[in-house]
């Protein structure tokens, strides 16, 4: 079955008899993302979030709910065994889950398995090997390099090559855990020297996170027309960036401490099997655009591989909190915004060999639209600061500030199917 | 005990009773290096070198000869636990192994827990959890900046921050294991599109290899004079570089596919205390260059940070193999000739609160001479492949061709001291 067919599993007239799963903006029963939840005073285990709940998987095998190899696979404490299995046993996993859920016949035994999520702890999804972050966002590359190379914004690579460069893993953090604003080397303008302190242009950047399902061995490429069979999901992507120490430190070798001291996951990975009904062609490439090398060229990539998401970033301030104020939206817009595919990139990544592995995570780079109220990180909506914007409270940012929590939010819609969502990204940014 | 004092372990009267230590150019008693072997038929576990043998650590907690937690650390299949353990920990098993390989009493013990090493297939020492490659060698830095940027070889940062970005863990092979030829995109000279194939630039990197100890939290820095409790040990490492495909892709984000296929280690953990002996003091910064800022600052790292470590690279071509020849050597230098020392380039990585873990490695960057006999990369020898150079028996280099094996060495020699060496890091290179 092609990545992108839908099956039974995507029927708008599937319901749950889990009441809280329906109308549910990210997690209707036609979603069934997999994640790791501690309910409060135990210990890690997968679940699937439903509604406002969580079905606790390793239960389920207990239950002898879930039969086979499933028993081992679903009682692990990370998701890396699972997202090592080919995408067919996935969508197996998946339909057993979906009827589970629906079939008023299993309410009984199921409906105990239950957790409230809002009790649960989330942890990371997967032991993430390698992190690698791209820059598919043509908007964004735009913007920013025209801010840090005015008289030449895209450089001549982009248009060929799938730019990505190796990130931090350890520093992932799923939502919720706080950013302590980090320290680093800047270079004041005009300033001789250097100086060494926190931060003060502190950013966010919008992003969707891929994970690396089954992988590939070192020195074996992976073909574009297989590259889905190594997507097994969706996250969001807070890819937080301290500007200042970015622009002095990223020549020759690309960004590193700017990057490296924390990066925030949504911590459901919405599986490819669930995305299947919200893929777009993907958008014609600009007259005078150069054709993508064979190697990144497939049909049904180009018919099907953009994503029906649309993309939203909120702020709330310390005072809004403390006001009880909801967050203030920032920024809208859609993942079509994205240069290369997600196959694309997975194809490049390993096409000089490298090996990708289960649970390594892919950064699509920030998504940003073309006008301003699709600008996906803080330097784009204040002009590098320039351009200070006022938010619905009086307040204004031109960077973010300590106390601001930055949330990031993604719905796929497509017409006669049931939305859904990534679940949240959010966290809160402590003094240095 | 300060990292630069040495024991009784460095005693040069010291000798073992296995008798192939002794002179043993790598491996006398002075070194004891971790590495995860495995026995013919058997699988891998801790050893230490000792000569041309390797002593089974986890059959010496079998036999009651390291006692305690040594039991369940010594018994693991990578030495993460080892390495995640405080310096002095590791100070007192080298002690006792040291006495087990010394003293006679315990001949007899210890002797049927020899393996013989030409039997054993070395692994990895460590799940690595990031991979990160500085560029602290400043010759090298000015050698390939003059290639790719002629009229801006060091960028203003460079004497600053010490320039570091993030490589791929997954693809890090011990000494032994083949590299295969990478494709990608490169774009020739003149030519108006890239085109994808089989690199025609392969080149090698000469670097030393730092493995992480204990680590730091997420959000706290390492200070400079605590750098040293959290470098458990070296090794040697080739950065195998896609000279094409970098200068292609590296803007502007760095390096990516160009790197990312294959890196190669040495496979012995050469450890802090070995290396006790072998420090000296940081050679002064040329006259003009500025002073590092304080927090990379520490007078004991400027006293002793530098190693005393000769470093040579070799190279055994297929024809020198078919016709018997000894592999030909193509340069040594000292390491003397990195601009930042490994206690700066750890704290220069923590000072945003970036977590090391245990297991983590860094490189250091090319380690070149300022003249050509030190130059460690093929792409300085041959400046950029447009002198190539001839080998002893007639054939003649650019860049690195199928069936070369590269091999990397390094010996660290002090006064008064018995020399040791990090052992092979050798590879081959396969046909695309």
């Amino acid at each position: 079955m092609s990545w992108w067919r839908t099956d039974e599993t995507h029927d708008p007239a599937r319901t749950s008899w889990a009441e809280s799963a329906q109308g549910h903006g990210d997690f209707p029963i036609q979603n069934l993302p997999f994640g790791i939840f501690a309910p409060r005073g135990e210990g890690p285990r997968i679940g699937v979030a439903i509604g406002d709940m969580i079905l606790d998987l390793r239960a389920c095998t207990t239950a002898n709910l879930l039969s086979g190899d499933w028993q081992e696979i679903c009682s692990e404490a990370t998701l890396n065994r699972l997202l090592a299995l080919p995408s067919e046993r996935r969508r197996a996993l998946r339909r057993r889950v979906s009827d589970l859920l629906s079939d008023e016949a299993n309410r009984a035994a199921v409906e105990p398995l239950l957790r409230q999520a809002a009790d649960a702890v989330m942890h990371l999804p997967a032991r993430i090997g390698d992190y690698t972050d791209f820059y598919v966002g043509i908007h964004h590359a735009n913007n920013v390099g025209r801010q840090f190379r005015p008289d030449n914004p895209l450089l001549p690579n982009y248009k060929y090559v799938p730019i990505g460069y190796h990130g931090r893993a350890s520093s992932i953090r799923q939502s919720g855990v706080p950013v302590r604003r980090p320290s680093g080397q800047r270079k004041p303008h005009d300033a001789e020297h250097p100086i060494f302190g926190p931060s003060v242009r502190l950013d966010y950047e919008l992003e969707l996170g891929v994970w690396i399902g089954p992988g590939n061995r070192l020195g074996e490429a992976i073909p574009i027309g297989e590259a889905n069979e190594h997507v097994a999901g969706f996250c969001l992507l807070n890819d937080w960036s301290a500007r200042d120490f970015q622009a002095w430190e990223y020549q020759p070798l690309g960004p590193f401490l700017a990057k490296n001291f924390q990066s925030t996951i949504s911590p459901w990975i919405v599986t490819a099997e669930a995305m299947a009904p919200f893929h777009l062609p993907q958008p014609a490439r600009p007259a005078g655009d150069p054709q993508p090398l064979p190697y990144l060229l497939s049909e049904a990539d180009l018919q099907h591989g953009a994503l029906a998401l649309t993309l939203e970033v909120f702020l709330q301030t310390q005072r809004m909190r403390e006001e009880g104020e909801a967050p203030v939206r920032l920024s809208t817009g859609p993942a079509t915004n994205m240069y290369w595919t997600v196959n694309q990139i997975v194809t490049h990544h390993a096409s000089n060999g490298c090996n990708l592995n289960p649970g390594d995570l892919l950064g699509t780079g920030t998504i940003s639209a073309a006008t301003r109220e699709g600008f996906g990180s803080m330097l784009e909506l204040a002009s590098g600061g320039q351009d200070p914007f006022q938010l619905s409270n009086g307040e204004t940012r031109a960077f973010v500030e300590d106390g601001d929590e930055v949330i990031l939010r993604a719905t796929a819609d497509a017409p006669g199917f049931v939305s859904i969502g990534l679940g949240e990204c959010r966290a809160v940014v402590l003094p240095a």
